[in-house]
């Protein structure tokens, strides 16, 4: 597997790639790789010729007071789970490579970014949407993999590209589950061994919150469930729960069918979210 | 010379360019082609394999009240120049080809676009910067030729571009000017005869504000100079003159070296802009 820092050598490795014909899959990373991770670079290696990994803590996504410094960071590590996987190059640039220059161009998500996290991380998206499609022009693929538990990144990053045409195909991955069921994340290793044993309670509400939809309960009924079951069973401060349309982001009505149900808890040192997107009957 | 007004179309005809390995050269326009817009063709054509020419009216870059149903068309006989040029496929969409969904993420352009036409046309430049990532994205040229007489346009995709790591190339292709001076536009059809005759007017004051410059005369007289003259001689609005670093388009201090002048002048039913572009001696 190569690896580079350098965004000409990147685009080298791409043109050739595409000059011999092959299809490129891409996963884009901030690294501290888990098996969510993993399951992204699989699903990649079977449907392209080959696969590129770009590991970047990018800076811009992360607001004054996040955990910009205290983001886990383990690059050795995350080359060997990277090369395990199945990629053939991974891309890991510093931030004077990525960002030598700065206009000052924003690509505004507008209303998709106005609940869930971008609520209460204002220009977050912002962030996401820059160095997406800095890396996607970079990288080029012809598709990029993108894992469920960022539900609301995933759906700003689906409008953008299908309402700004960019080429490459995305692939929404399910989220990969601990054995207790709290969703993979590079910040669970910020937890305390205390809140750690608290926080499967996210994903079984979540589930919970699913069954009384499906049953017929009101939204505004589960979404308050939701939340004093995370008060009680957790130490976390909860953030937000939502029901919402999905991919849309919209409020439900009585026949809207692609639900999602998602929150977001912040512990002492992390902020967790999870999501589930389920299909309601009609 | 092929002309669809599909993307699906138009993605497949840059697909087996690149398959078969040619370069392509893109000019995107609004139609209404003058002597300035084939000049561009014929710059793609002699340093590309292919070219590929846009002709679509963009609404998302009108205003409220600007001209978008005043602006002129005539597909016809732009398709004739355009092929007479040497462009390979003209690529003319209707609105809802191109705008079919709008999940309201906007590109915005920031302090680039505070002075000049931005600060009369409020989200002018958002509607710029969105279609000409759509286009390219569906054309994926290997250059992209733009003319200078919408000098703030050109700064700000060519700062789009290099901080967003688009992979076309831009090449500045110089303003075509009548024999009296006026710079070509598809907006000088809406001209009176009187306004016609005063129109010159513009570039004569823009070249004699160069040589003011260039003879050491403060920024802030030169602009009222040139101000006034275009008072004097036209009976037009003045908009704005702006002597300003390019394509930064800051305020110079005195070591400033790439300087542009621009003015904007609303005629009765045109909105005519023009600048020169200078590098002042140290």
């Amino acid at each position: 597997m190569q690896c580079t820092t350098s965004i000409s050598k990147m685009i080298e490795w791409q043109q050739a790639m595409k000059t011999s014909q092959q299809t490129i899959g891409f996963v884009p990373t901030m690294g501290f790789l888990h098996e969510g991770h993993a399951a992204l670079i699989k699903e990649a290696k079977k449907n392209n010729d080959c696969v590129a990994v770009s590991i970047f803590v990018n800076p811009t996504q992360f607001g004054p007071g996040e955990d910009f410094e205290a983001y886990p960071r383990n690059l050795d590590a995350d080359v060997r789970l990277v090369s395990q996987a199945g990629a053939d190059i991974v891309f890991c640039p510093e931030a004077e490579e990525m960002y030598p220059t700065d206009g000052g161009i924003r690509i505004v998500p507008g209303p998709l970014a106005d609940r869930l996290c971008g609520a209460s991380r204002p220009g977050h998206f912002d962030g996401v949407l820059k160095v997406v499609l800095k890396l996607v022009n970079i990288v080029q693929p012809d598709t990029v993999y993108f894992g469920m538990k960022d539900a609301q990144q995933l759906a700003i990053i689906e409008t953008f590209f299908q309402d700004y045409n960019c080429p490459a195909a995305i692939v929404r991955v399910p989220t990969v589950r601990e054995l207790d069921g709290l969703a993979k994340s590079s910040r669970n290793v910020n937890l305390s061994d205390e809140e750690r044993n608290e926080a499967p309670a996210i994903y079984e509400a979540l589930q919970q919150a699913e069954v009384l939809v499906r049953e017929g309960i009101a939204i505004e009924v589960v979404t308050q469930f939701v939340e004093e079951t995370l008060r009680k069973k957790t130490s976390g401060a909860v953030d937000y729960v939502s029901i919402l349309t999905y991919p849309q982001l919209e409020l439900p009505n009585e026949i809207s069918q692609d639900l999602i149900v998602a929150c977001a808890v912040q512990f002492s040192k992390a902020r967790l979210i999870d999501n589930i997107i389920f299909k309601r009957e009609g």
